[in-house]
């Protein structure tokens, strides 16, 4: 990837960085590997983008925008030549697709994933013999929208993107690394395991409380339009896709189960104390929310 | 209050339509009351605005800002001369001070309060003889901060205000429709009881569940800079004022407890789901929050 010079840096304007990478193929041109696809082009990047998806539109919306270079006709099409493939799918194609393109790579060429979780995905790396040449990822950034049409190059800048790589991947991980700082992205290195368990409660357990809380106002009738800033907020979520998010929760750590039973208990627990009129309890678990979400 | 002449009607720049009051006192002026000064200001508004709250730093505040023409001793100093009475404070405050302010009110006073529940204060304004000249009302705004420090002016602009007022008090309600118009806000007539059943799914839910999801991050040890944006939005309500809350949740409708006690289960049954591996019962819960989060 061709970083942009620094502005304060007049002398650099001529003479960019190499690029970490000269052909990107990307597979999955939704939201997130769209948005790969438009960042990638705002920083200049001079070598080829090709990519494919599931979806044709979507195809044809990064072919429009600029974003690729050349729009594939299939996997096979987009993967050769590239010394970066980016899967940008959900999590069960992800692993499909890392035994389909295993075969088709060049040889010296890396595979970067972004899918939400990290354990099947590093598992499936493994089967198809390419844990040497697979840096996984996850972009702590997104929308609740999906597709080509919700992708915008700027999705990245300054969102965390977690890291996970065998110990003989490390030229693949430091190339991937620059390659999402010069998208504005700030990598980090983790491993799959804590990452899945991070995710469990940090992005599993906030998506299926948003659904539930959008259920409670469906059930009540209550419209969207009647909410204030904090229940719109807290609702954002229960509009994601559903499929991409059943492939998840397919597969996320028990951590999630955990999680949901202590904060359905704790639901009630609050209905409870509210019908004795003891708000002791009430306040405890107030106070340790708020004691968290002022926390720098 | 005197509304901005449209742009559009240069002739009118100097004439301004007859203010709905000419006098306005602020009881509280936090987020809420202070936004109210604020907004006022904005107005043009050329009438007195004093201004009472229990901390002292929040009357210097809307001073030094120019919110208040007056910044008043108590709350008799504050309410003599108001030909309208903003209480802007916490709902069992608003109860306790309708008993104090209606023996201090001039006769044709209107006093409004904007407190998150309406039956307990519309209960206290009749103890008080005050139901003619009393006009509930609850902007669907505000945010997770409190304080002077936290108002501003355009809070209001765009926000529903559900009001509510008894048939004799037809004229208040009125004026005190014209009053939030002419802050940008959009009044909107309702009865106690269902504005308080409505906040129950609307507004007390997404509250608890918000502190309960921070309380599982906490718990998980997962810092609130280990969140995506969409962890991070379902969890900012967290931060709102223990105090306050308590205060509404001493006061809510029995449907809040019905709705945590409803969340509590399916949760559990999503945990279930995920440990029997059959995700049919979440799939289904997860396409009717989308189906209501993609309502318009």
């Amino acid at each position: 990837v061709t970083q942009r010079p620094m502005p304060s840096d007049p002398l650099n304007t001529e003479s960019r960085p190499q690029s970490a990478f000269q052909s990107v193929a990307i597979i999955g041109l939704g939201l997130m590997g769209g948005s790969v696809a438009l960042a990638l082009r705002e920083t200049g990047f001079s070598g080829q983008v090709s990519g494919w998806a599931s979806h044709p539109s979507d195809v044809d919306g990064a072919l429009r925008s600029g974003a690729l270079t050349r729009g594939a006709g299939s996997v096979e099409d987009a993967v050769r030549d590239a010394d970066l493939v980016l899967l940008a799918v959900p999590v069960r194609a992800t692993c499909d697709l890392l035994g389909d393109v295993a075969p088709l790579m060049a040889d010296e060429a890396v595979v970067h994933d972004i899918a939400s979780l990290k354990v099947p995905v590093r598992a499936a790396a493994t089967e198809a013999g390419l844990l040497g040449r697979w840096v996984g990822g996850h972009p702590m950034c997104g929308s609740e929208a999906s597709g080509f049409p919700a992708a915008r190059p700027e999705l990245f800048a300054g969102a965390r993107v977690w890291t996970v790589a065998d110990r003989g991947a490390r030229e693949s991980l430091e190339r991937i690394e620059a390659f999402w700082r010069a998208l504005g992205a700030a990598p980090e290195r983790t491993e799959a395991e804590p990452h899945d368990v991070l995710m469990a409660t940090a992005s599993h357990l906030p998506q299926i409380v948003s659904t539930l809380l959008a259920g409670a106002m469906a059930q009540a009738g209550v419209p969207r339009g009647d909410l204030g800033p904090g229940g719109r907020d807290c609702t954002r979520l229960a509009a994601s896709n559903t499929g991409l998010w059943l492939d998840i929760l397919a597969e996320a750590p028990p951590a999630l189960r955990s999680a949901l039973r202590g904060l359905g208990d704790e639901a009630r627990g609050v209905a409870d104390a509210l019908e004795a009129g003891d708000l002791t309890p009430v306040r405890k678990l107030m106070e340790r929310g708020a004691a968290w979400g002022r926390e720098r």
